[in-house]
């Protein structure tokens, strides 16, 4: 089998060998960027579903779901989201045979969907806060050239649309989402930053927004997710208004939470290496893969003991995978690293005698494991996997950051870049024509590690009202 | 609040309330036949999804997802298939600014969709059986009036598609589907019966049908699901073949197997009464509502008491909902009703002091509850529940089907009809214009009740190759 291309120098075609050796997408689909989430990769989106709707759900949010398409009057209703947005969307213009009266969208984003009817469920303060959710595909008309996960033209989504009484507490309900992100990304072992995007690069149609990127490789970053903030933008166009307890009636202010398959990219981006992909526990297809070692006189044993453990495993909620397949077990140990699986547990003749099975995690952590404590040390050992997980890509983004102080610094950057920035647009747009990129935002919350505040504008020189930001080239 | 319609005498009317009053569906969304979700609407759904998968799942079948546009060409590629759906699809003829070289057209279903994936993953016979399904949204463009869940032009769809070795296997492959479906429906506490149906009737491009259906009012019925065999209908024009064992090259046979949202249709159909929806217990919303009826001098502790109730049985894996609101009791056990929870329990002053809760459930069984002894109890009236349930539901059926000797008997028909017919196409379609609907087909599986077989064919009087059919009014 070929080797992976190196994920340093070409991380581009490294992350593509990945996701195609992995068996997590098969993009031979005869419409570009729409991809086939095969067995294995769908899976890892069921469990990536899981860890939204848990954490999201912890905060009171309720799923629901509106249609896929969008009637092109709805669809017009908030002037900057329509010009955000025209450019990019499928129209579906025919049923049967005939034309049809309104042209139809496909939901690039549910907004224009879900607010018409927002403006029906909320009558008074008493409907307030309404928090719901969907995970639903959406449909982007994407130039560029599409990738796996990252940038596809029917995209698997995660949006939260809600309804608050005011300003202050919309801000509350984006402070929220931050923190249940927190919750998602600990789960994924994904540390990131939380900026605040430019004026020139907020959600069309948003007051403001907050987005997580996370540096994967060079200069380059991924955005995870974003949460915005909405004011009453939308829902003074749409009508969402509620009676106030003093009888006055009252626009709505409205936030969302958007995710999506990227956070699968993501996971591949971050955490794969040279050997493939490699997943936190939790998202993992498979957490633990069983391979029988079958070689020797005692061999007739070892395939009852391989599936005793498996058994074990599964009967304690575990997903695992029995692999009692007639190749050889280091075709196996090869084909399960590729494939991301967090650790395997090899069983053979000495196995079984000894009481002590191999444990190999999907860092290369090689130790036995007493079968008698099978299920508790699975856990642990799992455990210690994530932990260790989050532990490197931590430091990985610590090393992926670095100050630069002049425009000259930022060409052909290696690194994110940590820039002053006086706030004004035109040096904003200097910053990103230096690096090529874009002036990711300044931060929401602290960095996950100490930087030394910038003091002057990178661009200008400016001192008065200086403030951290970053730059970098977005994936 | 207005009194439901009659079931008996405005059937659709009743149902139509129904959904509505139970919160179930809002049909006020902008396009005909495309409705929103609600959170209690989605919380039935996502239950129904639980069942299906796990029934499914059981018998070794893999999730996956495929596009939801396919390209013109693919989709044209079947001939029969392509006429069928022809007239009843979406396309999308726009991206962007810009006309599509190919148009797309939204899945009505996904053999199109599929096939032309599955001729690249099966290679060998060693790849197959390949037993794959989808949880998606289908589309059609639905003429005709539609009525949630039962007829939209968003529909909710699981479809199964499968790879096989031969007839034999594929035939092995719609039995094991009938067993699995039988499994879902139990847990619906639905009973039914296994058609097959004529060949006019059959799914474009299968080899036969075979469709479960429920009578639900009068002559009506609603299919609940099918299972195709496609043979190599399919796999021919697609190109799906495998290498046998002996070198040979050799196309698969084909299985498919599709239910949807229309399952909660039947739920409320079938189980629905005069004071509203009433849900089996694995598929409604919560399961047990609680409700602290707080009146007199001992009303500060009924509160804490029915929190403590509502805990200990969310602790232990039950759908709950506490219903502190500040209507009077009576108005929450009304709603609640309307909304089709299995079970009710009642805190009020008088249980606390009692240790002994009023436990009452949908079917009005109302009966004291030892609170020592909560848990267990509560899964013992959800299972007789459950099974009275069932009981009514067969009895129904069992009452909505009668014999008829002769076509004048069809005319009017206030019952599902029982009927000979000797398998030509001419006297299947004088049974459907006699009454006024459809021809269902020839029981596959024995009726879950014996009728005596008929003699002779309802039509032409002969008594050669008579079999057994049922004719009704489909939904």
């Amino acid at each position: 089998m070929a080797e992976l291309p190196d994920k340093r120098t070409a991380f581009i075609d490294w992350y593509l060998a990945v996701v195609e050796a992995a068996n997590l997408s098969d993009k031979r689909y005869p419409v570009k960027g729409m991809n086939v989430w095969t067995p294995y990769g769908f899976r890892a989106r069921r469990n990536l579903d899981r860890v939204m709707v848990r954490e999201i759900e912890a905060t009171g949010s309720q799923a629901v779901e509106f249609p896929t398409l969008i009637p092109q009057n709805e669809f017009a209703k908030e002037k900057e989201h329509i010009k955000g947005f025209d450019a990019q969307v499928f129209w579906v213009t025919r049923g049967g045979l005939s034309e049809l009266d309104i042209p139809l969208v496909l939901r690039p984003t549910s907004e224009t969907a879900i607010y018409p009817i927002f403006a029906l469920w909320v009558r008074s303060h008493r409907d307030l806060p309404l928090n719901v959710y969907q995970i639903v595909n959406t449909f982007r008309y994407e130039t560029k050239t599409t990738r796996p996960f990252v940038r596809v033209r029917e995209i698997h989504f995660f949006e939260e649309h809600t309804c608050q009484l005011d300003e202050a507490a919309a801000t509350e309900r984006v402070r929220s989402n931050r923190e249940a992100f927190r919750r998602m990304a600990h789960a994924l072992a994904l540390p990131y930053l939380a900026l605040r995007r430019p004026p020139w690069d907020t959600f069309p149609g948003a007051h403001y927004t907050v987005a997580f990127d996370i540096p994967l490789a060079g200069a380059r970053t991924l955005q995870l997710g974003s949460v915005h903030h909405y004011r009453d933008n939308f829902s003074v166009p749409y009508g969402i208004r509620y009676e106030a307890p003093d009888g006055s009636e009252r626009p709505v202010h409205q936030t969302t939470f958007g995710l999506s398959e990227r956070l699968l990219g993501a996971i591949v981006g971050a955490h794969g290496d040279a050997r493939g992909a490699v997943f936190p526990s939790e998202i993992a297809p498979y957490e633990v893969v069983v391979v029988p070692v079958v070689a020797g006189p005692s061999a007739s044993s070892v395939l009852p003991a391989a599936r005793s453990v498996a058994d074990e495993l599964r009967a304690a909620g575990r997903r695992v995978v029995l692999d009692d397949g007639d190749e050889r077990p280091g075709a196996k140990y090869y084909r399960w690293e590729l494939a991301g699986a967090p650790l395997r547990l090899e069983v053979g003749a000495r196995e079984v005698e000894s009481g002590r099975l191999t444990a190999v995690d999907r860092l290369g952590r090689k130790a036995p494991l007493e079968r008698a404590a099978l299920v508790a040390e699975v856990g642990r050992r799992l455990g210690d996997y994530d932990a260790e997980l989050l532990r490197r890509a931590s430091e990985a983004l610590r090393e992926a950051i670095s100050p630069a102080a002049t425009l000259a610094e930022l060409h052909d950057a290696q690194q994110v870049r940590w820039v002053g920035w006086c706030g004004a647009e035109d040096c904003g747009h200097e910053i990103e024509k230096a690096i090529d990129g874009a002036l990711l935002g300044t931060p929401e919350e602290p960095l996950p590690f100490p930087l030394e505040p910038p003091t002057r504008c990178i661009a200008c020189g400016r001192t008065e009202g200086v403030r951290a930001a970053l730059a970098a080239q977005p994936m």
